[in-house]
This record gives structure tokens, sequence and C-alpha cells, in this order.
């Protein structure tokens, strides 16, 4: 018989009636005609219930206990999914990370999953149970309790499918993946397939249906994965490998960042490393820059901008104060009113041409774009946040997303 | 350096302050010059809740998803006091009963454990860790989680010091143990030491300040076990092998308890085998009768008495219904005000008159008894409930309790 991994996300186990719901679309499936593996998420806000806990007795806990102690919500919903499928008189077993084979590094609270050893879950099924295993969790070599980190259990789920060679169905509280946020563009349409490639970039620039190292191991062991509502009554859409049969486009996705602001430092000193002056600073502060444009040097000076989480603005505020000591000459400023708009599409590939019909766009809806970078699949943009919207209509029109 | 296994139970943990404050304790302890392993209970009533949540779903839960459910209880605690000792400076390990090596049969809910491997324990021991475990659980031959049923945590602490050949403390809400429970006799004093046989009769008897089962493993293994109040600041009682450093008492403990009921029936036909119909209707329904008293046949009849569970009722009276269509001459009365009086000690092997001198209380007080039932070391009373505080102020004042 076929096997099917699904997952199910916190919201959709969050109260003890979803659970029961949940029990009836596992059975269907099950009686459709396949053997069924299910990985489960911590019910609702029960992680950050118990993060909140230890932050009473530590601002940083002992990250090997903490694992103890998150990996028990996934135990509890497997535990409870499977009394409500039992109920219905369906024979059923949970199993924990540990007891699914699932072995991890060492790397507490972001451990990665080194291998699965699926002897049990095998057995389990050729006795005809349905599967629920607690998602986010492993063990490593020592015998430690360890979890993935955030997204851990559509981690759990892709690399689940991966070892037991079948497609994965990552069940949420979305209908699907959209070309454009549709809380942020209503018109938006839902995709019915998207490539790993462009999943990835587009997981990466902040669309949170599914975890990035989700879809990457999805795209290195060939798993396809479809998402949907957890209802299972909308059609949702396919991650796979790019084929002929999936709608030839050139931009596939658009997604909107208002999270960063914008840092533009002019006249710095090009000789005496000012520019790596300024770029060890922030990485000895551990602060995460994205996109980085810069001019060419003129009479020995160049302009630099760079983007930065919102929340690192007083850390950077202070760099610039100690970089005025050395570099009395340059002169800063934090622009917090910006988005970024980045379009993905594998079609960029062989198709040039997108950023200048970009450019056209906001040149004749008087946008004025402030930065731009580019990758193999991907253009980012940064723009003032007054003109976020009509961007976004401009662009998703153009492109039919 | 000598080991000692503590045992904390859920009151003592019920909070965050209150595991701070075990933690400063577990620390001075280490630095009296002690290798410390610590058992902990769940949270207050977390155990309780759990129980309730999966409830909602069924009646009678999958008993291994139940056990796996429970654990996580204990798990949390654990993991949470080796965060506090951590914060504290100390270095601390948690570990589940399976990481403690701790193998059980797989009677899940209720299992008995069959083996602890200590290699673990020795090896985190001998890195300076004070170790922290969950108690109540422990790991079947097949990998399934097991619980080991109410009083689990005192049983695992017992066992643990049994298999480290080292004294156990039990810290627990109340100071020891005392002669009769101080809530219904105040002037009740705290015994210092109390042989393993009488405090299996009295825990049995329903003396709930450690489960039977632990007393019975510290009795066979001869570990010796120090029962006293969680802050540590009041002496507590030891339970340990009789010897004749132990003062010379005939008895020990008194125990009272209300939760029975008393069933009589009279007129029962000797020879069509009455009797045996009606204790095998009694088991069949799995009722626990207790004190069982019958007078010699008058006639080729015979008057019986019992006690069992007051929540028994209904089902009693159900099966009284049942016997009268095939024994009509039977007189059935379930009494409900009655109360259950026992004394213990081991002096009773010895010294005789013990039963005497109560009788002598008994009528010289006006208190009427209505079944009595003896053992090697301990005999209980049925009596009215209205004369309960007569005869424990009485027998209490009588013995030196």
């Amino acid at each position: 018989m076929s096997i099917i991994v699904q997952k199910y996300g916190g919201t959709s186990v969050e109260t003890i009636d979803k659970i029961n719901s949940i029990a009836n679309l596992i059975i269907e499936r099950k009686k459709s005609g396949f053997d069924i593996v299910t990985v489960v998420s911590a019910m609702g806000k029960t992680t950050n219930n118990l993060i909140e806990m230890t932050k009473k007795i530590s601002e940083n806990p002992s990250e090997r206990e903490l694992d103890m102690i998150l990996s028990t919500g996934e135990q509890i919903t497997s535990a409870l999914l499977v009394m409500s499928l039992k109920e219905k008189g369906q024979d059923a077993i949970a199993l924990t990370g540990f007891q699914a084979g699932i072995t991890t590094d060492e790397k507490h609270t972001k451990s990665t999953i080194l291998d699965i050893n699926i002897k049990n879950i095998r057995k389990q099924l050729s006795e005809g149970k349905i599967i629920i295993v607690a998602g986010f969790q492993g063990i490593s070599h020592n015998g430690d309790i360890t979890t993935l980190g955030r997204g851990g259990s559509d981690t759990t789920a892709v690399a689940l499918a991966a070892k037991l060679d079948c497609p994965c169905e990552i069940y949420t509280d979305v209908e699907g993946i959209y070309g454009v946020d549709p809380r942020i563009y209503p018109n938006a349409k839902k995709l019915d397939y998207i490539s790993y490639d462009e999943m990835i970039e587009m997981s990466s620039l902040g669309a949170n249906v599914i975890a990035t190292r989700a879809i990457e191991i999805g795209c290195k062991y060939h798993v396809p994965i479809y998402i949907a509502l957890s209802t299972g009554k909308h059609k949702g859409t396919y991650i796979k490998e790019y084929d002929k049969s999936m709608e030839s486009k050139v931009i596939t996705g658009l997604t909107v960042s208002d999270s960063d602001l914008m840092v533009t430092i002019n006249n710095v000193p090009y000789r005496i490393g000012g520019i790596s002056n300024i770029f060890s600073k922030l990485s000895e502060r551990d602060i995460n820059i994205d996109m980085i444009s810069q001019t060419a040097p003129i009479g020995g000076y160049v302009n630099i901008s760079f983007t930065a989480p919102k929340d690192s603005k007083k850390l950077i505020s202070n760099i610039i104060d100690e970089l005025k000591i050395t570099m009395k000459e340059i002169r800063a400023d934090i622009e917090e009113n910006i988005t970024k708009i980045s379009v993905v599409g594998l079609g960029m590939r062989t198709q040039s041409g997108v950023a200048a019909k970009i450019f056209e766009i906001f040149a004749t809806n008087n946008i004025e774009f402030k930065q731009v970078t580019t990758s193999e699949i991907r253009i980012s943009y940064t723009i003032d946040t007054k003109d976020k919207d009509k961007a976004i209509i401009k662009i998703a029109n153009e492109f039919k997303l």
C-alpha cells in the first residue's frame, strides 16, 4: 500500500474538538487506500507557554533541559490524537521522536536530523496502524532529547517522507501558496504548483507557510509536498521539481516585508578600509544585514546603503557614533519607512527584462526605489512604505500574480 | 563520596518559587558532602489536569498513550529544577525514566520496575553533577514509555536508593510519621522511628505519606527511608528495620478510615453455597471488600458482614436484589455511618492483651463495635462514626501515641 506522510500544525490541533475533527480526516484518508504517518505540532500556543515558564527561572535556560520541556508539547498532541483515533475504532500508535527512530546532532533547540531508522514505523504500518509522530524532536547519539527549532514539525514530516520515499502533505491554516500574500493583495491567485527553488526564495523572504529547511530537504530528496487547509476541503498547492506541465510564468510570486530599516552612510573614505570597518562592527554585534548597495568611489569616497532589522536601530546608532570618532567626514541616515518588495520566478533564468519592466512600472507610477539587488531567480527593491500598496497592485497586475 | 537519593512530591514543586527554594536546599545538601540524586513528581495538580484532558476524548483512553502524556509532567519538573540549579551555578542534569535506565514491565499506568541500569547515573555523578530524575516513569523492553501508578515517584526514589545502595529521603508536606494523623488527634506524637512492617500496615490502612510499594522495596533491599517536611527544618521519621535501639512500644500507630460502608446480610442459607454466591458476585464487579465477619451457622443459616468502599453502594444494592431472586429469605442492610479504626504495632507479636485492652476501653466508654479482625501486627474494628472521636482519644491516651 502507498504511504502518505501528513503534518498538522499547532492551530489545527489547538483544541480537543479540532483533534477529533482531524482524526476523522485521517481515517477517511486511510480508507481511501493509503498507509498514513501523521506528524503533529504542539497544541496552539503550548510551546510559547512552556518557554515563558522557563524564563521565570532563567533568562538563558539550559538548552538540553529546554529541549526536554519543549518536546513534551508534541508528545502530548500525538498521544491525544491516537486516543481519538482509537475512540473512533481505528488502531493507531503514537511515537515520540526517539521512538520514530529520528536521530539528530547535539545542537539543542536547533538540531539537524542526521538519520531516521524507519524499522519501527514500517513494522507498525504493516500491522495496519495509523502512526502519529510527535514532530519537532529527535534524540542525539548520547540519548538526549533534542528539538529542531522553528518549523521543526515541517522538517520532521518532509524528512520522514524522504526516508519512506512517499509524498508529504502539510495541512495548515492557509489554503496554499499564493503569488502574493492575500492579506496584502486580496486579488492574489493561489498557485497550483511552485518549484522548490522558487518556494525556498519566497520562504526565506518571509512567506511563512512552510519552514525553508523542510523545502530544502524536499528538494534534495525529491519529495512532492502538498500544502492545503487542514479541513481538506480546498485544493492546495504542490511544491515539486520544475517540469513542463507547470504553467510557464516569468514571475511566480511577490513577497513584501516591512520589518527592515535602511541605513545610508555617505562620504565613507575608500582608502583606509572604511567599508570593512563598518561591516565588521555590524557583524560583531550580530546584526543581520541584507540588501547592500554601494556607489562607485568618487574622489576617494563612497556612499553605502544596507537594510537591517528594525529592532537593531539602537545598536546601529551606537556603531555610527563609534565610526565618527575615526571617520569624522561620514554622514549617516537611518530610514525606517521603507518596504522591501521581491519578485521570485524561475522564468528569470531564461527571460531577461523583468528588472526593466519593473523599473518602467516604478517610473510611470512615480515610485522611487532606493536600492535594488538581484539573484538568479529573484529581484528585490527597497521603496518608500507610502508607495507599497501602489507597487504591489501594479506589479501583481502586470505579472498576473 | 556517599550518595543520597531524595524525593520531592508534587506540592513541594508546585510553583517556580518552590522549585527555586528546593534547588537551594539540594545545593546545601551537596555542599555538606554528598552526591545527590533527586527524584521529582509533576508540579501540583498537573497529573490530574492531564487526565482530565484525556477524559474529554475518551472515558477509557489508550493506556500506552496515557502514559506518554502523564510522563511529561515529571519530565518538565526535572528539567525546570536543573535550570534552577544551573542558574545558581551548580552543574546538574535532568534524566527521564528512560535516560535514568529504569526498565519496567508492560503494564501501562501501573507498571513495576524490573531493573535500573545505573551506569549513566554513576557517570554523571562522577562528573560532579547533581542528578534530577523524573519520577513515576520508566521504559518497557519494546521502548514504550510507562508509568508506575499512584505514589510512583516514591517507588522510583526507593528503587534507585536500593540500586545505588544508599539511604532515601522522602520530602513531603507532613513533618514525618505520626502515631495518629494529627488532623484527627492534635496531641499525636511524631515517631522518630517506625519499622518497615508497621509502616506497610499503616500505609495500606490509609496513612498516605508514602506509597506502600515503596516501603516494600525499602524493606526488601534494606534501604533506610527518612520522611520529613520539604523545608528540611524539622526532624522527621526514619523507616527502617526493627532493632533494639527503637523504643519498645506495643502499639506504634492508629489509623482511621471513613471511606467504607458496612454491609450486613442476615439469614443466608449455609447449605446451597449462599456465601460463595455473594462473594463471587462482589468479585465479578471488582468491588474491593475488606473486613469480613461471619457468625457460626444456626439452623442452616448464617449472618455475614463485610466492609466495602462507599462509592460501591449502588453496585452492592443491585447485587443484593439479584441475590434475593434465588435466596428469598435473606435480609440485607447497608450502614454508611461506620468508621474503621486500626491499631498497628510489632509489639503485638509478643505482647498479648491488646485486643482485650481495647475491648475494655470500648466497654467502659459505651462504644459499640460492629466487627473486629486481626492480623499478626494489627487489629481493626468497625464502630459507629458518632463514636469515632471518643475512641481515638481513649486509645491514643491508653497507648501513648
